[in-house]
């Protein structure tokens, strides 16, 4: 019944909510235009984000800590998304499985936890950026920073905020799993919330890191290795725009990786919105002569890989 | 390099310690003994218990719920569940291939987050008895019942308790996963903590339920899915043994499931504790010739399967 093609399909924040039972209406909306394209006979291998999840997770460890300190340390957060990836992956492994029994397709549908191995020396981690969890007071902050060696910034008067670095994915360690599932017809949740980063310490150990990858440079590393002919990455505009918000707005429907990298060195996309988006979908269009990136709306996606809207990057 | 054996492991708490320091160690301590069954060339599918851990990330969510009620409802037992499975997972699945790796053992081993099907009907939902969570007030306790139809028992005046069902698993959600990875060589971690339980309700919906599945019995039904030659359950005792505790004790090497099912009905293993593990022992051994359950302790699993400790039960 497959095509033949294979797509990694990276879901953003808007495709799964900010709480339970957002979550819960998120996903099952979610799961309409992934079962359109299985059931157009592609093979789909599905990566997403988990900010407001590892959030809330994060917030409530460190609220258990606070309630029983001499029970409970800090939550790590490399433990904190695997946790997200449990959450995330439970949702989305049931109700993608629920959409295609209801067309009477029975593939099945798995989540593979999922470790990624970053670089220590990956530049990211001397400037951390990512704000990760509640808000602390100053004396919480200055504890964890001395106790921990966190890295805090305050926030415009609303306190301070624990950032950590997000580095580059270099290696998917389950991606043998996760291509022994594509291979054996299922629909494949893997590399969630960008994967747990893990750092290759002294030989065999992987050791949690206290980073965030971003998801879609995860998404573009696990398409890159599970061949996958499409990179399709849904976010909450249907097509990358330059001069964007202004009066010269103009929408971009297809453009090559170099059109796409000066438009980069001219800063036309925005930091940790969609300049991570363009690069990845760039570095994937690159990596190998046929590779398609496309980034659009979730809805948008079949009528995207269709040709009829988004915007491609191919070489 | 397979002995052509199959055995699925049911580790018990004891392998997984009650908090994130204690479960680091732990697991580090557990992957040996399953690293040596693999290195012996089994074919290794390991399930396990959840009680501290979901406790802890149940107890977590209620903290949350209480310090933000407009933003997060009350975390569902089979979200916590969830997590829980990502969180054990990802313990035992590093820990395990780094074991390996150090043995020069290059195999795969995978988290598959596991949904358990279970009966509306099970009488098991009649009269909860499994105790989850945190203390509540009278107040909390009352609010919770009124409010989401939870039951509640008042523990020897140190509050009160919810408490949920134990019921059986029916059907494992995900079994055609776990059997294609271990089918392309996988060390299969799955059904932790006794599955995520779910209801099917009308139609193709999978509905989480508010109950724990004892984990010995969802190892048992994994065993038999995926035509397991062992169960083997471990736990705190090296063998188990009638007239426990008593001048009487004897403890036994093997029996037969028709020996094992006179001393259940004479009462001789406590329940909650010895007792499910012999009854899934007994279920395993009746479910096909030559199937054999072994219950002893973690360190002694490869001498039990030998034949040189443990209890055996057999037909």
């Amino acid at each position: 019944m497959g095509n033949g093609k294979r797509i990694v399909v990276a879901l953003g924040g808007n495709a799964l909510g900010r709480n339970l039972p957002e979550q819960m209406e998120a996903v099952r909306h979610t799961a309409v235009p992934i079962a359109d394209l299985i059931e157009q006979g592609y093979e789909v291998v599905i990566s997403h984000g988990n900010g407001p999840q590892v959030g809330m997770i994060q917030e409530a460890m460190t609220l258990l800590t606070r309630a029983h300190p001499t029970e409970y340390v800090t939550c790590p957060l490399s433990v904190c998304t695997a946790m997200s990836q449990g959450y995330i992956g439970y949702d989305l492994q049931n109700l993608i499985r629920e959409e295609l029994r209801n067309r009477g397709i029975m593939k099945d549908v798995a989540t593979c936890l999922t470790q990624v191995e970053v670089d220590p020396k990956d530049p990211a981690f001397e400037n951390p950026t990512k704000p990760i969890g509640s808000f602390l007071t100053k004396e919480e902050a200055e504890k964890l920073v001395r106790e921990r060696d966190y890295q805090v910034v305050e926030d415009a008067g609303r306190g301070y905020r624990r950032v950590v670095a997000s580095p580059l994915p270099k290696k998917i360690v389950e991606i043998n799993t996760i291509r022994a599932l594509v291979n054996t017809d299922h629909v494949v949740i893997a590399a969630g919330g960008g994967g747990i980063p893990v750092f290759r310490t002294n030989g065999n150990h992987l050791k949690g890191a206290a980073a965030v990858v971003d998801k879609d440079f995860a998404a573009e590393l696990l398409a890159e290795e599970v061949d996958a002919d499409y990179l399709v990455i849904l976010t909450a505009v249907e097509k990358v725009a330059i001069h964007f918000g202004t009066p010269d707005q103009k929408d971009l429907d297809s453009l090559t990786p170099e059109e796409a990298e000066t438009y980069i060195r001219e800063g036309q996309f925005a930091k940790g919105s969609m300049l991570p988006k363009v690069e990845a979908a760039v570095k994937f269009a690159k990596s190998k002569p046929g590779r398609e990136a496309l980034i659009t709306l979730l809805d948008r996606a079949g009528e995207g890989i269709a040709g009829k809207t988004g915007t491609r990057i191919r070489a």
